[in-house]
């Protein structure tokens, strides 16, 4: 149960035994020039780019594997690229290594509409899926925001706006294949809905950020397209009215799809960015998915519930231009964050706590935000306890970065005193390692540290991530 | 990455080694007696009762400690014991070893209402968690039928009727505690509803029949009691008549709580052991949560997709007694079952199959079931794809226990030629680790094997189960 060995870069005599033996098998699909290197290396952190040494672009999972294998053999590092819209520094390659690009591995294989799931190549992006899925009725429910690769998507757990209703990655995965340290393909699950058949190595594989093994095929349970969906928007008067709203809806058991925060600092932003007059307090955006009858009912719940605790007026519309509009501000949001401060570089960092501490801690985020001399709006998926912070940083001022790292380090401890955790949906990538014993504790970090020295003894997957800088 | 070595029994010198330390700390808290140890070891199926060496009643995580290392510093086998109504020989102990009896450990430490979570003990049964949540509106959804201890539901991944609904014990569990096989205590996940914070450590042990770890402590994710619930029943002229039915329903995403099947054998039981007079053809009994007005549209959208599969009468009830009138049938499916073949052991086994699959796997097994001469109804929680034979037979005469067997071998082989499980819910224990190879193939299996390997080195954990017979 030891920790890996410190980790060096390999030499440049293994670089280029490496990419000679790539070559000969991939040809023009290893690419060594710095541009590539650089836009598969993280760019939407403030951490530095880490190029890897090259980039091969896999188109099957035993292609994948032929690159494990040889990098296996040099002890050269891999790491897995979806389409670089991870958070935390994830596609980085602080020891160099091979970025292995799955993006042309986008083949959707199979679609089972009886059985509610379908079969899709790794690199395969949600917009591509649920394009695919439409004429059948059906849709892949977790959005992340961005047109993430499914993939990715599964290998930091990631969820998004309709978590409270349809789950996360953890939920919605059935089955996958992944490529190992070793080279070896494992399949992990089956296509029935549950199984008690041995040790569940989809949910260890889930999340495991690239570190244990290459997901490059997903079974992914779907959703049938609601009969019926109605947005709506409601105004509260405070931070807290809005969480206490939230917590009667969903003890309720009204079947929310979505339920968003957006705090004053948000809404004034959206007011600007897209000419609203929206009332600059925090708001509530809700969907509601099911039958004509049922989304009017739920609708009617939520005002009411929402009146009780002095939110109101609550708009809700059917028609989807009019969901759209309603909307629109959510839909907004982050480039409307953006234009607070341009030329700035927007962090988004994300914790996630039980339901009933949310207001209070949301509140103590945004006293320490106004404390730090920062800007950076607040959005939640509070139907789950999960806000982000959006900060805006200018990366070129080490004190403005060092401030906005501090703050990060305070909003996670404030989580995780609240029995919360340091992300509920981002994942570790690089730039979370530094909470994991505080959030997990030695016995359970040692665990973590067992699996991986187990499962990755030379240490090659996805260095410098989750566990050791 | 190697297989535990071959087990053998722990000499007699060692077992009263042991027993003198567990009695120097636990006094009369520790059983030699045999009928104790063959209380405490498998009755519920025909694999034989195989006693343990003494049972220990625990109180607490740190005593569970102290026991595992009590038991680890003498590579003694620990068994945890709940309740005893696994089904598949979990608590047998085919070589020797300690059961640490968990059942006093039935506190519920908290509950908090407005997170939906409680923490309890891992002896506490759900009935008992259900009776202290009632005064607060809430519920523990998960029904197996048994009255078991929750941390039994959580070591074999347990399920049950409204799995459909509100999920499995997979998805339920927010946190745990755990101790290890070398007494580490160890906490693993928070009471946040989601995280993205590291390997999924939870779901390691969900299911991991406690060849882990032995898990002392559970969060629990709770519902809150619905509004209304209506329940009905419907008959149909075939197995997939009602299947079809099934699978309209689920894929146009009408929430239902319970989707059960009864074949004609079961329907015919029922009506003889409660003098009912069900028309003797596969039976769909349903329920819905909701509103008022949710479980009426619920109700009239359920009946119109039957009548279109050719089902029906459907006859449905919101009024508590009459709903109990309905399901009687369900209620009473076991000792109805029972009463086909007095003298006969029952024996439960499960597979679950993707839900498209689902009327040919039921009537392929009826027809072999009809050939082997053995009688077992089969019930089916068939929104899942998940199903049981119920096979009556003579413990004593063996060739009917073979050719018992023999059907549970073609029943599970069927399943996995669909892309299903050899067990939706009851989980391997002994009896089904025959299949796990086939299931799971080289590569997954021997990654089982791996972890098992690295967390129990010494396979004190409820060996002979899941992984090694």
């Amino acid at each position: 149960m030891n920790a890996p060995a410190p980790r060096q870069r390999p030499d440049p005599e293994t670089v280029a035994r490496v990419v000679t033996a790539l070559e000969a098998r991939f040809g023009a699909r290893v690419a060594t020039g710095l541009s590539q290197r650089e836009q598969h290396a993280s760019t939407l952190t403030w951490v530095p780019n880490q190029p890897p040494d090259a980039v091969v672009f896999a188109e099957s999972t035993e292609e994948v594997q032929a690159i494990v294998r040889i990098c296996a053999e040099h002890r050269m590092p891999v790491i897995a690229f979806g389409t670089g819209s991870s958070l935390e520094g994830h596609v980085n390659a602080p020891y160099g290594g091979i970025s292995i690009d799955l993006s042309g591995m986008n083949r959707v294989r199979a679609v089972h509409a009886e059985d509610l799931d379908c079969v899709v190549e790794a690199g395969t992006t949600r917009k591509t899926l649920n394009a695919h899925l439409r004429d059948q009725g059906l849709f892949f429910p977790i959005d992340p925001g961005a047109d993430a690769s499914l993939g990715g998507m599964a290998a930091t757990r990631a969820s998004g706006t309709n978590a409270v209703r349809y789950g996360t990655m953890r939920d919605c995965v059935l089955a996958l294949t992944a490529v190992m340290p070793d080279g070896a393909i494992v399949r992990t699950g089956s296509r029935a809905r549950k199984s008690s058949a041995g040790y569940d190595l989809t949910r260890l594989l889930v999340g495991s950020e690239g570190t244990l093994g290459i997901i490059t095929e997903l079974t992914l349970r779907l959703s049938g397209i609601p009969e019926a969906i109605s947005a709506g928007i409601c105004p509260f008067p405070s931070i807290g009215a809005a969480c206490d709203a939230t917590i009667v809806t969903i003890q309720s058991g009204l079947p929310i799809a979505r339920i968003e925060l957006l705090d004053e600092v948000q809404v004034r932003a959206c007011n600007a960015y897209a000419k609203l007059s929206l009332p600059e307090t925090p708001l509530l955006l809700v969907e509601f998915h099911g039958s004509d009858a049922s989304v009017r009912e739920q609708a009617e719940s939520f005002g009411e519930i929402a009146a009780e605790q002095g939110g109101g007026p609550f708009t809700w519309a059917t028609q989807a231009e009019e969901r759209s509009r309603l909307w629109q501000a959510r839909h907004d949001a982050y480039w409307a964050a953006m234009s607070l401060r341009p030329g700035a570089k927007a962090i988004s960092t994300d914790v996630c706590v039980p339901i009933s501490r949310l207001a209070e801690c949301v509140e103590a985020s945004k006293a320490d935000i106004a404390e730090s001399g920062l800007v950076a709006p607040i959005v939640g998926h509070v139907g789950d306890g999960n806000f982000h912070c959006l900060l805006l940083v200018d990366p070129e001022a080490p004190d403005e970065v060092a401030r906005g790292n501090a703050l990060i380090d305070r909003l996670v401890r404030r989580a995780l005193a609240m029995d919360g955790t340091c992300s509920g949906e981002h994942g570790i990538g690089q730039k979370k390692i530094r909470f994991m014993a505080e959030e997990h504790g030695p016995g359970a970090l040692a665990l973590m540290r067992a699996l991986k020295q187990t499962l990755d003894p030379h240490a090659i997957m996805n260095p410098g991530k989750v566990l050791e800088a």
